[in-house]
């Protein structure tokens, strides 16, 4: 899966103006979503998977990955919404000039539950990126070139749609600044920014002395929403079993307080929810796509309390919970518990790219309250002992990259079956086409879900297919539409990018095929698309080696005649967890300096789109591991890939001869080994299509 | 030519512990000598082209490419030279108890005057790189591992050795403040350190209270040199002739005013001697193989004076610089000027990373007096129109990387003289190691500069030549010495890296050989090289793309079976100027984001090298350039490279199995193009030679 663009926190501070590194301006757009690039960046924002925008916004009608599902109409008209929001500015104990309502939840997750949609809710616009602003007599709506006609047509005319990315367009603290009177009041939901996202709020609303209000106990939309908000998830966790984990709890935490103890820490809050899920060997259900659950964890050196709703918890759980000696605590209670461990004196690590602001304002606090207590004490004369932030990146985000031997186990079965599923869905589609069904976009993937769903340990998909025909395979993140989508026409090229949750494992693949005869043109593209794919599987490299050196490799033969593709190359990918996920990727962005380690799971998914044409995408998931190189020179190991995904590739639309001897090499092995690995686990006309499309082809 | 190590300050300072990129970490040895990684670097001291360590140490006996030529037993030995050294150190005007005497003169050159070559004075080591630093009893000299064992003959047994990298050897800064008492003072001669270099020092010394004392108006080791040290160089000057400069001064010069001008700035000091010689189409004689003369350059909005010895300044060189109104002033004048800018409230743009600590602490200086007087006239109120410093990349270091037209012209005729001497010379060399005539590795090279010196332009070499034959091949900066140099052994590799400097242009070229039977080993290593060479060289990529992101393509064939080499792939030439200039350099580090853009020109120089048996070098340099692709994705213009340098390639070292049909095509085209662009220049044995080595291959 191509991932996705990110962050409305971004989206306010445009940080992508200070942040981007000019290498950037390889591509000709600025790109107002992406993070801040750090040398570690956060997980889940990976910024050197983000997309950026097309320059022909206009064509763009694609919906996103994640968006509400919910009928809009339910609860008051949008100009009713902002009516009663705006009563509520004014409530003494509020008094606020402006409100700030970003997409994420309180742990900066990339699929939410809807029950947190409030940006869609209050403006109506149902886009996965974007942040609404209203003050007291106007209503701004900043989204990206992926969904302007989308927001054009969801909002209503009291609300202003800021096109993010064009020309002359402000960044909402630019509007802010411009729109209140100097000294204002901007109120926001603390939960739903992250710790570094505020600071660059803060420090952009200042230059105009506003005062960013931090609403703690109320989430202003919630309020308007009242009765019609949905229900938090409440799905039962599960426990993810040891044979899929291959490390128990008690030797991660274990691990987890040795790295506390090394630097000093004595606690660590843990917000993001795959890193809940993954230290714990828990899954839960409360997002689509991801098998996670919304709760934070605490560890101590000796202690550990995770937040979580309690009727999530079932019987076994709780007792898994009580022997791996975990405590339950209410998920509401995090602050108090932040309070308490200040309190305490605890050390607290923060990785505050991730870490809300409730969180890490409330142990500031916290901390200043003891330090006051102690000097009031001791007189000023001794302030040893007083609780400091450790501020860093997660340590989780690490351990969960690097796989091991049972998650890798899980990953290598649940794609043979994940193979065997898109084998039966292929030979069926093509199948149909040539009987001239009329399929449409969505027809097709609900049909490929079908087939993923017998398949044994099969939960959910892993994020929402991208089923785009002809045009609509250019649109990167292209979400077909029941009602308005294409049909599968079978003189176009077809691109299909999907994903599935097994109990084992995440699978993540996209191929692009045609019915019909392909023209030259779309022949020279896949097959330099291919290329790249190729030369980025079997790359060798030096150990720590960051991803960012290996992006050139996939783009080569596309730039031999000026073509190119404007995103990442590579991300990581979660086991039996999130579909993306960090901290290493393959990407044109030169920040990510995270180098590709033995145990990685990283895509390979070189692309090429022409406007208004094709798309075409090329995408297995790949395996970082050691090569038994003849030479180790300076003593180095080297590093290579080893494929997950084993899905024909369509051999009809490579022109074969732009490609070399060894390339064709590839291709026929990789279909040798697509049929030795899948055949056995289909018959009938899958098998037939699995043997017709591995069949090994010979330079012209 | 594969560039040196470089900057004692960095040695000092050991700047690369903090500021090399994790990527470093690539390469399992740390780096103290490279300059911190700007994301524009300096030039001259390009970070990027810095050979690392090996890792045998102890093998190395090569000599620097720049070093002392005197007979360092000139004056009193070294025991002597220390004490009265030591004597200066208690003048009531001096009172230091510490002083320290790098390697630099004061323009930051990468080849330097006798008179300038101090360290080598004081300490009787004469290798390239290190730093000495006295106390009142003891004196220590840093160099790196290229250097130990030549070190260790040549200090006598007054001076401590300290092997920098190696582990537990602290660097300057920490023996200073580990042998000095807290609250010392540490002299410096404030014109043999950058701007950037003295506030690094600076801060480490103040961790021990000890106090930098610049000794602005003596020279320590000058003083003990008294009239044994060498007479400055007084060469004269030349006009570089329009014909190959293409653009005159006043245009180089308004170019720069104009610059100035967007910037705010009113003033510009130049110190690098390639930027002053560019900026004034003048060329000098004062340094081995870089064709510059010591000399400052200020230009005004409406004024330029040129800081130089008067004695090297013909008349018609006066004439020249009166018509373009350049006023001269003596060399030592340059502080002077320096106050009387600040005086005159000008805005003074500084290369902090190349002007020494002598100017910019002058001008901070003297506009502090300036506000001085400005607050006392107006009570503080009104400090408008105080000067102040631009703290910024020299404009001329890329503007002189851009080649115009006839630069390039000059550029390519002189390559192919070039390649002719080279094809005389390897023709010859082939003739007598077939007679089994004796040859050592200095009269090759002689031979090569007789072959070079009857080229029409001819004016010097570009560096000192490296001729290394078998293991000595392997020392990436061999300096072969006739006293000691090995023979050139027809049954092991011989490598040659050699440049000139001609009155159009400057070149650095790279061939390895084998004159009987090269092993398997050889072959394959050899092949590996050559693949990156031509991966790099056919590179096609988005305009803006920094030089790393290439370096993988010239590594990856290496990498497929475990190699690669310890040192960068690329560096920028000048025209007709120096062999190393910036900003751009294509390297595995990942700190210069400069792009390659149209008109620069960079070597591609991969090699492999194996301790104590062989080194392999391929080296052409490239032209950047437009390339006519067939699309321009994203309105991008598409680069790659043309090549400058047109002398064979031995076939003879060649798997050519290993080889893919595009490379040998390649080889073949390249070899056509030689024949037809040099042949004509070339006859009898030599054209014989170049015939036969420009046979066309086949795959076998």
């Amino acid at each position: 899966m191509s991932p996705p663009m990110k962050s409305a926190a971004a989206i306010m501070s445009n940080l992508s103006l200070s942040t981007t590194p000019p290498c950037l301006r390889l591509f000709s757009l600025s790109l107002p979503f992406h993070r801040s690039l750090n040398s570690t960046p956060p997980i889940h924002t990976n910024p050197n998977l983000i997309v950026r925008n097309s320059s022909s916004g206009s064509s763009i009608t694609a919906k996103p990955s994640s968006e509400m599902r919910k009928n809009r109409n339910t609860g008051p008209d949008q100009d009713q919404k902002l009516f009663a929001l705006r009563q509520l500015f004014r409530k003494p104990d509020i008094n606020i000039d402006a409100y700030i309502i970003p997409s994420q939840d309180a742990h900066q997750s990339e699929f939410i539950a809807e029950c947190y949609m409030r940006r869609a809710y209050i403006s109506g616009f149902t886009g996965s990126a974007g942040t609404a602003v209203v003050t007291s007599n106007k209503a701004a709506l900043w989204t990206d070139g992926r969904y302007f006609l989308q927001a054009e047509k969801q909002l209503s005319s009291s609300w202003i749609l800021m096109r993010a990315g064009n020309w002359g367009v402000p960044n909402t603290t630019e509007w802010l600044n411009d729109v209140l009177v100097p000294g204002g009041r901007i109120g926001i939901d603390p939960f739903l920014f992250s710790s570094d996202a505020i600071n660059e709020l803060k420090e952009a609303v200042a230059k105009s002395n506003h005062e960013l209000v931090y609403l703690y106990d109320v989430n202003l939309v919630d309020e308007v929403w009242k009765e019609a908000r949905p229900k938090p998830p409440n799905k039962p966790i599960r426990v993810h079993d040891l044979k899929y984990a291959g490390v128990d709890v008690s030797t991660k935490l274990s691990n987890l307080r040795a790295e506390l103890t090394d630097h000093g820490s004595s606690a660590i809050v843990i917000s993001m929810l795959d890193e809940v899920a993954w230290l714990l060997n828990l899954r839960g259900n409360d997002v689509p796509h991801s098998p996670v659950m919304y709760a934070y964890l605490i560890v101590e050196i000796d202690s550990a309390k995770l937040f979580v709703d309690n009727s999530k918890v079932t019987h076994e759980v709780m007792d898994y919970l009580k022997k791996a000696g975990i405590e339950l605590r209410p998920y509401e209670a995090i602050l108090s518990e932040i309070e308490s461990l200040a309190a305490r004196g605890a050390h607290l690590w923060l990785d505050t790219s991730s870490v809300n602001a409730a969180i890490s304002s409330t142990y500031a606090t916290a901390c200043d309250k003891y330090i006051e207590r102690l000097s009031s004490k001791s007189k000023g004369n001794n302030l040893s002992g007083a609780p400091t932030a450790l501020c860093k990146s997660s340590p989780i985000s690490l351990a969960k990259a690097i796989k091991n031997h049972a998650e890798l186990e899980g990953m290598r079965d649940s794609h043979l079956r994940d193979a065997a599923a898109l084998a039966e869905f292929w030979s069926w589609l093509e199948e149909e086409i040539n009987k001239d069904v009329r399929l449409t976009e969505v027809e097709v993937a609900d049909k490929l879900l079908e087939f993923r769903a017998s398949q044994a340990g099969f939960v959910d998909t892993s994020f929402d297919t991208i089923s785009g025909s002809g045009a609509n395979g250019a649109i990167i993140h292209y979400k077909a539409e029941a009602d308005s989508c294409s049909v599968v026409d079978r003189h176009k090229l077809f691109l299909l990018d999907s994903g599935a949750q097994y109990l084992d494992g995440t699978t993540d693949i996209t191929r692009t095929v045609h019915f019909g005869e392909p023209s030259e043109r779309q022949k020279e593209c896949f097959t330099r698309v291919l290329q790249g794919h190729i030369a980025l599987d079997q790359a060798v490299f030096p150990e720590n080696t960051p991803g960012f050196v290996l992006d050139a490799f996939a783009r080569a033969s596309l730039w031999k005649v000026g073509l190119d593709y404007r995103h990442g190359t590579g991300h990581g990918v979660g086991a039996a967890l999130n579909v993306h996920e960090g901290p290493q990727s393959i990407s044109f962005r030169f920040g990510n300096m995270t180098p590709l380690l033995k145990g990685m799971i990283i895509s390979n998914e070189p692309g090429y789109y022409e406007d208004h044409a094709f798309g075409i995408r090329i995408e297995n998931l790949l395996f970082v591991k050691e090569v038994n190189t003849p030479n180790r020179f300076g003593g180095n190991t080297y590093i290579g890939f080893e494929k997950l995904t084993f899905v024909p590739i369509q051999t009809k639309l490579i022109d074969l001869t732009l490609l070399s001897a060894a390339e064709i090499d590839w291709l026929n092995d990789y279909h040798s080994e697509v049929w030795e690995k899948v055949s056995s686990l289909v018959d009938g006309s899958a098998r037939e299509w699995l043997w017709n499309n591995t069949r090994p082809v010979a330079k012209p």
